[in-house]
C-alpha cells in the first residue's frame, strides 16, 4: 500500500503529526529534567534522544518549537546541566502527562506527581523513579533551518543505574531495567529481548552471544 | 550504582562503545539502502533513524566516520534518492550482517541474502522483505564538530506499507507490522504495546485510547 506524498501532505494536522512521527520505528522514551536561574525545576517527556558517540560519550535530542516546552530548552541554555532519565512501566501516565502545556511556573514534578532528586551535586534534578538515569551537559546545537528543528548536543557527565546489569561486553541490559519504547506520539511499548548478535564480520554469520 | 566520566572514559574501546550506546534507551532499527551513478547498490543497518518533522515530512539519522559505511553516504550525497526500511524479525541476523565491512564493490543484498526491488519509478533500492519503507530524498546534512558525526536530513518521498495498519488518529501500528526495537549495538527485541494515550491536558490525566 503506497502512500505519496501528494496524498500525505494533505492528511489533517494532527491524523499528519502521527502517521508521520511512526515512521522512523520504535522511540527511546526519556524524561529531561532541567532547571532555570530562579530555581523553577522543568520535566518533559521527550521521544527523540540519540546516541551520538562513545568517545567523547555524546548524546543529543531533537527540540521542536511547538512540541518541546520551550522552558527546557531556555532552562538548558541557561544552566548547561540537565538530566535525561528512561521511563519505566510504572510512569508512563505520569511521564506522559508531562507533554501537558502547563505554565512556566508551574513544575511538572508537581503537577505530574513525579519525584524528583538530586544527586552527587548535580545542579539539575533527576526523576526519582526512573532506572536509567544519566546526568549531561549542553555543548552546542544544530538549527536545521527547514523547519527550526534544533539538534541539541550534550556531554554525558555521569550515569545512575537502578542496578547493576551491565553485560561483560559493556551492554546494558535496559530490558533488565524495566526501560520501553515509544511509537508515535502516544504508544507505550515493553519489550522482549530476541537475541544478542556477534560483531558482523564478512565471511562469516553472526552468532548469538 | 553511579558511573562518573573519569570511570567509564577509561573503558575500553568496544566496551565503552557498547556501554555509551546502551544510554539513550531503545532504538529504532532499519535498512538504509542506497545506490550510486555506477548503480552499485548498497545496504546498511542503522539505528539512529529519528523522526525530524510532519509538516515537512522530514526525518534524519546520524552517520558516523566509524561506524556507517561511507559508501552510504556517498551514494546518499551523490544520487539523493535513498529508502528507510524498517527491520523485522524474519531479517535480524541478515540485517546485522550488513554491518560486516565488505568492499566497496559488493553488495550487502547480495552477500546478506537479503532482496531488492524497486517500486514505484525510485531510483533507490529497498529491501523487498520490510514491512514499512521509506522513499526519502536527501535535502542537508549537519556536521558535529566534536566527532564529525553527522545529521543527514531527508524529505518523505513516499511510504510503503506491507498492510493497512493505519489508526483512526493516524497512528501507524507499527507493533502489528512487526516492526522491532535494538539496544546497544547488538540487541534486537520484539515489542508488546501496553497502551496508547490520549493527547495531555493540563487538570485532565492522559485516558487510555
Amino acid at each position: 500500500m503506497i502512500i505519496e506524498k501528494k496524498e500525505f501532505s494533505k492528511y489533517p494536522k494532527h491524523f499528519k503529526a502521527n502517521f508521520i512521527n511512526s515512521l522512523s520505528g520504535f522511540k527511546s522514551l526519556n524524561l529531561i529534567g532541567s532547571i532555570n536561574t530562579k530555581k523553577q525545576e522543568n520535566l518533559a517527556i521527550i521521544n527523540s534522544v540519540v546516541h551520538l558517540g562513545a568517545d567523547p560519550a555524546l548524546i543529543g535530542f531533537i527540540s521542536r518549537p511547538d512540541s518541546v516546552r520551550k522552558d527546557t530548552l531556555e532552562n538548558i541554555r541557561e544552566i548547561k546541566d540537565f538530566t535525561i532519565n528512561n521511563i519505566n512501566e510504572k510512569m508512563i501516565r505520569r511521564a506522559h502527562q508531562t507533554s501537558a502545556r502547563y505554565e512556566k511556573d508551574e513544575s511538572e514534578f508537581d503537577y505530574c506527581d513525579i519525584n524528583k532528586e538530586y544527586l552527587n551535586g548535580f545542579s539539575a534534578p533527576f526523576v526519582q523513579e526512573s532506572q536509567l538515569k544519566i546526568a549531561v551537559r549542553y555543548l552546542t546545537e544544530k538549527r536545521i533551518e527547514i523547519n527550526n528543528t534544533i539538534l541539541v548536543i550534550a556531554e554525558i557527565v555521569f550515569i545512575d543505574l537502578a542496578k547493576d546489569c551491565v553485560l561483560d561486553d559493556g551492554v546494558i541490559a535496559i530490558e533488565e531495567l524495566g526501560s520501553l519504547c515509544g511509537s508515535s506520539l502516544n504508544g507505550y511499548h515493553r519489550t522482549e529481548l530476541i537475541e544478542r548478535l556477534s560483531y558482523a564480520k564478512v565471511g562469516a554469520p553472526p552468532k548469538k552471544i
